[in-house]
């Protein structure tokens, strides 16, 4: 399937950003570059990655995907790498004992093409070559995406994953440009009213997250120091579930700094 | 997404033969083989090998899907490698001057499977690394397969156009084994993953509401009565599009009690 068409510019346009958490190889940034410039991706995040940054692998690996490889960004931390993020997908290999939804690469497509019709900005994360994403990484996220893959052999490797997801992406995108593909089903996605508001950016939420941590911690309602990781974990993710605009990470916030100052309205009140 | 279940026999099921002609790398064969293994195909045959057969390289770099390049077959000719099937399909990454009609990956998924349920077979094509399938050979098939893809950067190795329409055979087919995928989930409900716990009950959910709600009226949160109810609904809805657990609204109510009961904690720390 060999087949550029080289008098063609590339177009970069509003399309999800693709974050690789801790990657260890040149070669995989490169080959996941590759997979994204395949379908329309070209913002590519990268989280500390092993062998530092730039890596001349990992250019030479992109097949000529230069331009995403020139312009990517490192972060030190995944927190930093999405959070002017409205909604972001964690992609995992298999099912993980957590409270969150999980949609396929069809799904997860149709998703992101509502929410980026919206001027939301929205990522996916990968994980590393070893062992993926861990609890914590995609507590950060909104929700997971899962391949249907042959339970027997389900190791995809990075550029795989990209490569699925970013198809299942451009599949929609290629429709609404007329590029002839047969699937111009329905698109809205699940899609949330919000009146007045708008999503809220991962800053915005982790900003909220922040407040409750230091809040609980103060009260002493993580018992055990081993168990606060497990129990903020839980939080965040019913929380991510959840959605929230700006204005009610905002109503959260109020309300965690009224309850922990109720005394004092009580006091008051007995006066 | 890496997450192989060894405990799994590989279920070798009617599926799609694959048919590299002249492949070149064995490292190409060996990917290939690896793509087809994620998505349950299984029977590999091989048109006249630059590198002869059998080839190491092929085995090492089919990542453990061995039973797929142990049994691959020979052949010396195109014609002699798809005379058993009643249906062909040759992947091209672009439209060829050809009076043949071209589908999508997912089209061809879904003719694949309707044709295998009839006990015909069937065999994808897949050309050279450098250069795809030739018009002669594409003129042996029956049909175009031909993925959307950005035109500004085209190019897909084997192994990734293998993957695709692979992808897209096992999408189906794994819905018709019944295989527990996230769409089928997704079906019956939110899909949620949800370990160790149920959904709560609206009598847990509205005793936390009530709870919360004492709690804020206590603090002062709600400014002037006139606001209290929208401010009320607001609230509700955020919890309610969480889609709470059992144990997740009881986290909740231990977190109001934490913090209305904070300034104690901190009076106790300040002795």
């Amino acid at each position: 399937m060999a087949g550029t068409d080289k008098t063609r510019n590339q177009v970069l346009g509003p399309a999800p950003f693709v974050v690789l958490v801790n990657p260890q190889l040149g070669e995989n940034i490169g080959t996941a570059a590759r997979a994204m410039a395949n379908f329309g991706l070209h913002e590519l995040r990268l989280v500390s990655p092993r062998d530092g940054w730039p890596n001349d692998k990992a250019l030479t690996s992109s097949s000529g995907a230069n331009w995403i490889i020139e312009r990517a960004a490192v972060h030190q931390s995944l927190t930093a790498a999405v959070e002017d993020a409205s909604y972001v997908y964690a992609t995992t290999a298999r099912p993980r004992g957590m409270t969150k939804e999980v949609i396929t690469p069809e799904q997860a497509g149709r998703d992101m093409r509502a929410r980026i019709a919206r001027s939301e900005r929205v990522g996916l994360l990968f994980g590393r070559e070893r062992w993926g994403l861990n609890n914590d990484e995609v507590s950060l996220a909104d929700i997971i995406v899962t391949a249907p893959v042959n339970p027997a052999f389900a190791s995809l490797n990075i550029a795989q994953a990209v490569l699925l997801v970013g198809y299942e992406w451009y599949k929609l995108e290629a429709a609404s440009l007329g590029q002839e593909t047969p699937e111009l089903a329905a698109l809205d996605g699940p899609g949330l009213q919000t009146p007045d508001t708008r999503p809220a950016t991962k800053e915005e939420l982790f900003g909220f997250f922040d407040h409750l941590e230091r809040e609980l911690d103060a009260a002493g309602f993580f018992k055990t120091a081993d168990k606060k990781p497990g129990m903020l974990r839980n939080i965040r993710n019913l929380y991510a579930r959840a959605a929230l605009t700006e204005q009610e990470v905002r109503s959260l916030r109020g309300m965690v700094a009224s309850l922990t100052r109720a005394h004092e309205r009580r006091k008051e009140n007995e006066k």
